[in-house]
C-alpha cells in the first residue's frame, strides 16, 4: 500500500471529530456502526461537551489525542469542519473523511468553503475524502466506516461510488449474492481525491480482482481517459454513469455538484479506456461477478441451450438487440448433437432440450457447443434439467427441497469447470422452480460463494456475455497495440 | 363463466390420458402435481397397462370412465394424440388440453396432424389448449395442470403465456411477490384456442382484474387488434412479445410455430388497442402489481422524492428516458416545501431529503407535491426516512430486525393512502438497507399481500410510471372518443 494511502485505508487509529450520544445524529450511527464493526485498533470519538460515548473515552480536540489518530471522520456542522482539517493537519493527520454536506453542491460559499478544505489538506499532505459522502469500507480491515449497519464480508470486489446510498445499494447486491467487497469508497464531491487516484490505487491492490463504479462526473476527464485506460488493462472497471438526461444532469449537480457531460462522449470515453459501461445498478453487479471466474470470449457468436422454448426466443431477442451473434450451427456440430437429443428436436440455434432431457445429456450439448469452432460463448437457460430433477423425487413424487440448493450448486460448478476447460464463457439464467422465496434467496448466496451467478432472466445473461465480449476486444486491441 | 369454457376452467371432472407410473415422465408429473394441487373433483388415470396409479384406479380409455370427464389432459405420444381427441369427441368432453408437442412447430406431418386435430375437435365441439404446452392453473378451483409442483394462490392477476417455461416464471414472480393469480394459461401452438379466446374470456372473469401476457406470434392480428382494444377498455393488458429480431423469430417458429412479425407493427398495435408492452418478464410482473392498485396519472409530470441524491439522479434519467417529465416546481411549492426540510435542501425536483429527515417529514414532502396541480405522479425513493429508522434503534443501537419488515409495510400503506387520497399515483424504489436477504424476501413478500410493490431499483418505478401513464392516455382517447 503507497505510503498516502495507507492511512485511509489501513488506519491503525480513527478518530470521529462531532460524535454523538444522539441516536438521530450522524455522529452517533457512524460511530456506532464503526464499533459494531470490530475494528481492532484505536478509536477516539472527539465531542467538546461529553466525557463518555457508546463505553469509550470522549476527547475534547484532536490535538488531545495522545497518540495519532492516522484517520479522522468529520462530521461536524459546515462551518466547523475547515477549523477541525487545520487542527488535523497540524497534529499530522495523514487522512481524512469528511461526511458532511452543504459545500460545492450548494454553490456559492459552500464551494468557497471546499476550495479552501482542499487547500488546507493539501498543503498538510493530508488525502481527503468528500465532502458530502457517507464514508469507506474496508472489510479487510475491519474498517467499517458507514451509516447503516450491514457489513460486507471480505472479497474481490471494488466499489467506488460517488453517491453514498448508490454505493450502500451495490454492496448490498454484493452481499446478498453470496459475496464480499476489497473496498467501497463513497467519493462524495471529490474535492481532494478524485474517481482516478481511486482507480489507481485499486489497479495494484492484490485484493481487488474487479472495480464497480458509479459516476455523475468527472473533475478531470483527461486524466480519467489515461488512468482508466491503464487500469483496465490490469483489471476490469464496471461503471454506471448518471446524469445521461437533461433532468438528470441537473441532478446530478445539485447532488455532488457534477458536471455530467455529454453521455455520447461518455460512451466513446470507454469504448477508449476499456471501461465497461452498464446500463443500471443490478448489471453492475452481474456483469462484476461474472468477471471474477469466466474466461472472455474470443468473439461475439453464442450458442445457447435452453430448457425452455420461451426463453430460447427471449435470449436470441436479447442477444442480438446487443450485438451478439446467435450463430448458425455447422452441420456437425447439429450431428453430434443428434446422439444426445430425442429425433424431433429442432436441430437450430438456441438448442431447445425439450423438457426431461436427462443431466447427462445437458452437460453434453453443451460441450458439443463449446468444442464448435464458431461459437465463443455458451448461454445455459432455465437449468431444471441439468439439476437432475428427478434425484429430488422420492417415490410419493415429492420435492426433496433440502438437496436443491446443493443440486444449483453443483450444476452452477460444472458449468464453470467446462468454462475453464474450453476458455469460452459459460453463462446461466434459470427460474429456481423447485424453490420458494427464501430457498431462491439461498440458492443466490451459495452459488456466490463459488464466485457464481445464476441470473434470473435471460436478459440479464446476454447484457453480461455482451460486456465479457467488450472487455475481451479491449484487451485483444491492446494486446497488438 | 361461459358454457364453452366451464369444462376447460372450472371442471367437476378431469382424465389424464397417458398417465404414468414411471417419474421421469410427463404422464407421471403432470398427475402428480394435479392430486398434490387439492382438485376437489373426480380425477380419471387412463393408460392401457395400469390399474392403479398414485393411489387412483385406472381406466383403459376415455370411453370406459363412468360419468365425464369434463376435460381431459392428453400426454400421450404425438401419433395417438388424434385419435384420443375423436374418442373425447364421441364421448362428449367438453374440452381438452393437448400437452403433447411435435406438431405445427416442426411442420411438414406435425403441421397436418395439428390441422387435423382442430378439425377434429371443433366439429366435436370439444374446446383445446395447446398442444406443445404445459398446462392452465386455475387457483380458485384448485385446477393445477402444471409440470413442476408449486401452487400460485388464488388472487386477481391471470397469466397468459405461448410458452410454459415462461408462464412458470411469471407465475413464481406472482407468488414471490405475495400475490396470487386467476387463471394461468400455456396457450402453446394455440392450434383451436387463441389469444383473442381467452382475452375475450378473461375481460369478464370476475376474479381476473389484470391480465399478463407473453406472446411470440398472433394467428390473427386483426382480431388481435379487435379484442385487445375492447378488452383493454375493462381491464389492463400488459403483454411481453418476444421474436423481436431475426434470431429471436426464427426461434419463435421452431418453438411454437409463430410467425413473429415486425416489432415496429407491434408497437403500433399496442399504441391502437391500449395493450401495455413491457421490455421483459420482471417488467411485465412489476407494471401488472402496479396496475392493481395505483390510480392512473392524468399526464406524464413526475415529482421525486429521495433519501438518496445518488437514486434521485438514476431516477431523473430512468424518468426522462421514458419520456416522463421531471417537472420544475412552482415556487409555491417550493416555499411549501421549505416548511418541512432543512434550510440546505436543494430546492429542486429530485426532492433530496437530505439524510436524517423525520419519518412525517416525508410523508408531509409526498403530500406536498401530491397536492401540487403540474405534477402527475410522484416516485418515492429510498425509503428508509419514511420507515422512521429512529424507532428501531434500541439505546444501545442495535436494530430490531423484527419490526423492520412492518415498518416497511406501514410505509408502502401510507404511500397508497396518499395515491387513493389525491387520485394520483405513488411509486416507490428502495435497498432494504436493514434487511439481509431472507428478510428481504420476507420484505417482498408482506408488501404483495397489500397488494403493492417496493421496486429495487429507480429504473423499474420509472417503467412503471411510464406504463400507468400510457394506459392512462388510452383511457382517455377512448372516454373521448
Amino acid at each position: 500500500m503507497t505510503k498516502r494511502f495507507a492511512p485511509l485505508f489501513a488506519p491503525r487509529s480513527v478518530a470521529f471529530i462531532g460524535a454523538s450520544k444522539d441516536p438521530r445524529k450522524w455522529g452517533f450511527n457512524m460511530l456506532n456502526t464503526f464499533i459494531r464493526g470490530g475494528f481492532p485498533g484505536k478509536i477516539y470519538p472527539v465531542n467538546h461537551t461529553e466525557d463518555e460515548i457508546l463505553g469509550l473515552k470522549v476527547y475534547k480536540s484532536v490535538s488531545d489525542i495522545p497518540q495519532g489518530p492516522d484517520l479522522v471522520v468529520i462530521v461536524v456542522p459546515p462551518p466547523s469542519v475547515n477549523a477541525v482539517i487545520r487542527e488535523c493537519v497540524s497534529k499530522g493527520v495523514g487522512a481524512g473523511i469528511v461526511i458532511t454536506a452543504g459545500f460545492a453542491e450548494l454553490g456559492g460559499e459552500g464551494a468557497r468553503l471546499q476550495n479552501e478544505m482542499v487547500d488546507i489538506a493539501r498543503r498538510g499532505s493530508m488525502a481527503l475524502v468528500g465532502p458530502n459522502c457517507n464514508g469507506i469500507m474496508n472489510p479487510w480491515e475491519k474498517l467499517h466506516i458507514q451509516f447503516v449497519e450491514f457489513f460486507a464480508p471480505p472479497g474481490p470486489i471494488a466499489v467506488v461510488a460517488q453517491s453514498g446510498n448508490v454505493l450502500d445499494s451495490v454492496v448490498r447486491q454484493v452481499m446478498l449474492r453470496g459475496m464480499g467487497c476489497s473496498l467501497c469508497i463513497a467519493s462524495g464531491n471529490e474535492a481532494d481525491l478524485h474517481i482516478e487516484d481511486y482507480l489507481e490505487y485499486l489497479a495494484d491492490d492484490p485484493q481487488t480482482k474487479v472495480i464497480l463504479s458509479y459516476i455523475e462526473g468527472f473533475k478531470d476527464g483527461q486524466r480519467f481517459i489515461e488512468v482508466a485506460s491503464e487500469v483496465s488493462k490490469k483489471k476490469p472497471i464496471v461503471m454506471v454513469k448518471a446524469g445521461k438526461t437533461e433532468a438528470g444532469a441537473k441532478a446530478a449537480m445539485s447532488h455532488t455538484a457534477s458536471v455530467a457531460g455529454s453521455d455520447a462522449i461518455f460512451d466513446a470515453v470507454c469504448k477508449q479506456s476499456g471501461v465497461i459501461r452498464a446500463k443500471n445498478l443490478d448489471e453492475l453487479v452481474h456483469i462484476g461477478i461474472a468477471l471474477l471466474q469466466q474466461p472472455l470470449p474470443q468473439g461475439r457468436k453464442v450458442g445457447i441451450v435452453t430448457g425452455g422454448g420461451g426463453w430460447g426466443v427471449l435470449a436470441a431477442d436479447a442477444c442480438t438487440e446487443l450485438s451478439l451473434e446467435v450463430v448458425t450451427l455447422p452441420e456437425d456440430t447439429i450431428r453430434e448433437l443428434d446422439t444426445v437429443m430425442p429425433a424431433w428436436w429442432n436441430r437450430g440455434n438456441p438448442v431447445d432440450l425439450v423438457a426431461g432431457r436427462s443431466r447427462e445429456a445437458v452437460f453434453k450439448g453443451i460441450e458439443i457447443l463449446l468444442r464448435c469452432p464458431v461459437v465463443d460463448a455458451v448461454m445455459m437457460l432455465s437449468i431444471m434439467p441439468a439439476m437432475g430433477f428427478e434425484r429430488f423425487r422420492a417415490s410419493a413424487g415429492k420435492v426433496d427441497k433440502e438437496i436443491v440448493v446443493q443440486a444449483v450448486v453443483e450444476a452452477m460448478n460444472e458449468f464453470n469447470q467446462l468454462a475453464q476447460k474450453y476458455g469460452k464463457p459459460v453463462v446461466a439464467a434459470s427460474e429456481q422452480m423447485f424453490s420458494d422465496a427464501a430457498q431462491e434467496t439461498q440458492i443466490n448466496y451459495a452459488v456466490g460463494q463459488h464466485n457464481s451467478i445464476c441470473h434470473q432472466f435471460p436478459h440479464q445473461a446476454a447484457a453480461v456475455l455482451a460486456a465479457l465480449a467488450s472487455y475481451g476486444e479491449y484487451l485483444e486491441r491492446n494486446k497488438l497495440a
